[in-house]
């Protein structure tokens, strides 16, 4: 069942009955990022899979559903789990379709193990061209302790009613695209100023995520979570693509069902380049995810 | 000649006063740093290097000083001179003494390329043994847009005579060591309650850093400096081995002459992990380094 342990009590309501609403609510396993993360073994540590068209924005394909798919290869190919770091640069756009990733277990150890995997797509003469290189070190999330010592807050996000969705008459980001589709994502209305032409100049973006077919979050889903907002460098008055060069996620907790708050923050657009940080909050106020990448800036103002 | 053009005063004349003490000034290129991080070609992408145990930590050695390593190695394999942005995941100790960093060459493009790296000792019988293995993009950053638009402001750390380092009475990290002589690092006086037994409890660490020889800093030596001040568990009250896992470091600007300043937070200790964001800013109040680490929590108290 879904629990909101933690959450302002209007927002664990709308969040259960739009799950009550929805015919047959997706589930781990049984759903839409499921099938389209699906992965086939074609020999030790080698895996085919298809590219969906329902995860691209504009005409290429979202790096954090991307990760995911390489994430599930690498916790089939290691001998634990859970992600609980991973680092990947991406090297060439990819493109809905076939594609293979080929992993290679880098360690072994008793508590964590470290491997690599790549991503690749094929030309017209079948030639493989790689797409992604990553690099996990993976542990099983139920082993560790239950104790936190932090001093991170979760976001300050209005409840779930107060937040928009393309459904609120929020425009959807410019040019995209099929991942809307997929997503359960309202933006704060304070981080919503680039859709009315009135950009906050804050490199901040935050809002509650969820899979559109009520699938509660995993810890490959967050991989996806982790880049699957609007960039920030739209709230800093910059149109145009942004594309990622490097993202490193850390998965800390399993998370609990219910909606994910996500929060987005760039501190330093300079010589061409930004950095964006994401915290995911799960349901039940625990940091369940931390991530960096570096991006290229828009060229655009 | 070394200037300080944002900096007060007081702290560029005490930075330049030590410096014109030092009989002579290290240079870039004629450096105990520059010497210890020299790689010698084996053949093509495979370099033979020998760990100094002048960077050692207990006996350890120091995991920033291995990234510049083979920060320089990969600047020699790529066609790009500079690190953008170096994911490494560690795997198993390092020991003073010879290895072996072999590197690919992952993708060559016109402003950026992307290149792996491994770190291997050997084993008595000479089995190599993989120690650290590197993601790592790199690009010029003379090339870059001058540009900036930035929200994050220089940490507040006192000027350099109110900051204490190990000729202040402030004892040195506990059970260390070689690497404490090669760097100078006066710390906050905030962030050192640690070392008279009464930690702030806060997950910060601040200080100016600067190379004991005086050589200023350049992007390799940066990778050095994100890994260099004591963890911040010290502070959050936790003595002990804090072994890095995951370590991102992007560097964002070629470093002015002068000293540096670092600021290293902790925001969630939990489940037997921390996570360590390092910023790094030069004199001229530019963020040129952006780190992220997750280490794994000492167990005692």
């Amino acid at each position: 069942m879904t629990r909101c342990t933690k959450l302002p009590l209007s927002s664990c309501l709308l969040y259960r009955t739009a799950m009550a609403e929805a015919a047959t609510q997706a589930t781990v396993g049984n759903s839409e990022f499921d099938r389209d993360t699906a992965i086939t073994r074609r020999e030790d540590g080698v895996y085919d899979v298809e590219l969906s068209a329902g995860w691209t924005i504009i005409h290429a394909v979202n790096g954090g559903y991307l990760l995911a798919l390489m994430g599930r290869a690498l916790g089939d190919a290691l001998p634990h789990p859970d992600p609980f770091s991973v680092s990947a640069h991406y090297l060439t756009a990819s493109q809905p379709g076939p594609a293979v990733i080929r992993t290679q277990t880098v360690r072994t150890g008793r508590t964590l193990s470290t491997g690599q995997a790549s991503l690749f797509q094929y030309e017209e003469d079948g030639t493989e061209v790689e797409r992604i290189r990553v690099l996990a070190t993976y542990g099983d999330l139920d082993s560790l302790p239950d104790d936190v010592r932090t001093s991170a807050e979760p976001p300050a996000i209005p409840p779930l009613e107060h937040c928009l969705g393309p459904a609120d008459g929020q425009p959807s980001i410019p040019g995209s695209s099929a991942i809307t589709e997929r997503l359960d994502i309202k933006l704060d209305p304070a981080t919503v100023g680039w859709a009315i032409g009135a950009p906050s100049g804050k490199g901040e973006m935050r809002g509650w995520f969820g899979l559109a077919d009520g699938r509660d979050a995993d810890p490959l889903s967050l991989l996806l979570t982790v880049d699957a907002l609007p960039p920030t460098s739209f709230e800093l008055g910059l149109s145009g693509w942004t594309p990622t060069v490097e993202l490193t996620t850390h998965i800390r907790c399993r998370p609990a069902p219910g909606p994910l708050r996500v929060s987005i923050t760039t501190r330093n657009l300079a010589g061409g380049f930004l950095e964006e940080d994401a915290d995911v909050w799960d349901s039940a106020d625990r940091l369940v995810a931390q991530s960096r990448q570096l991006a290229k800036a828009p060229r655009g103002q």
